[in-house]
């Protein structure tokens, strides 16, 4: 139950976003530049990423959620999201986006735990200087929504199906698509 | 030394915001309806949880530049943020904001650590179900911030007294006034 009276059955941030719609607005935009808008990392490597250390940060409802998005648009599709989850260092993915994993990993414990060498070592397989700003600030925002989403208690969908839904919805409307109005009305 | 290329001197988050205009916005209009929103809670207290929360997390930059804006705000000043910072259970604050500062020093650590009865026991000091989400998420809001700053490595400001510049600015104009541009025109 959640530690609040939210005011609606929503999973998840969903029922954060109901709650207080003027924190929703920039949070939603912030997923959206960083998931969604123009980069040379794919969308599906970047929900990956935010899949991982929502893992890490033990959050269920990011961890699957996001899961779900990275699948969705991903050609390896559920498999591999499931090995970087449970080992990065291993899972068959880029040597450039192992790299840029281990930085995510870094910042999910304190920001001054990413060190040059994790750097050099993204930089080393092709990462440019704005994919390693992102990486940063997408395990930065996803040690936010995940703290948000287990700080105040908010409930697991009943059926796991959900995240399917939601991953549908985002990879054809976008994050604000998950707003409680029309983003133009806030 | 930073970790990329800024390609510009300004210190802390100020740098990152110059560097990348897109996600500068909706991480300026998150503090500004957090920080300095319509709220039962003073711009102060806000100010003085984001400090602390800084502080927790190690990062020089926003605790001593929210420090400063949290000292600007307050009428105790300075001494009360210092006092906050070294020890909220000491400090001279009201019952109500030293629970609400334990419940920011719970999500720090994880929104796991929340208790319910450390929720119970803000609202026994007559916090409400909005002061309480509030600080839950200006404490996560802060483990992004700070991972940000640090995690690239961004310079602190080479006078300290550049925070009482700063300062000066947020309480006048708000977050926006520290944007690279204009935010109308991002």
């Amino acid at each position: 139950m959640p530690h609040i009276d939210l005011g609606n059955d929503a999973p998840g941030i969903l029922s954060l976003f109901e709650y207080r719609p003027e924190t929703a607005k920039p949070l939603l935009d912030l997923a959206e530049v960083l998931l969604r808008g123009p980069s040379t990392l794919t969308r599906g490597e970047r929900e990956l990423i935010a899949s991982y250390v929502s893992t890490l940060n033990d959050c269920n409802f990011c961890g699957d959620s996001h899961a779900a998005f990275a699948a969705a648009q991903l050609p390896e599709g559920m498999p591999l999201v499931d090995q970087v989850r449970a080992d990065p260092a291993a899972a068959p993915v880029s040597a450039k986006l192992r790299a840029l994993l281990a930085i995510a990993a870094a910042v999910q414990g304190s920001g001054r735990n990413v060190s040059a060498a994790e750097v050099a070592a993204a930089r080393a397989e092709g990462a440019t200087d704005l994919e390693i700003h992102d990486t940063v600030l997408i395990a930065a925002a996803f040690c936010l929504y995940n703290r948000y989403v287990d700080g105040l208690a908010t409930v697991l969908p009943d059926d796991p199906a959900g995240y399917s839904a939601m991953a549908e919805l985002i990879v054809s409307m976008g994050y604000a698509a998950t707003a409680p109005m029309p983003a133009e009305s806030l």
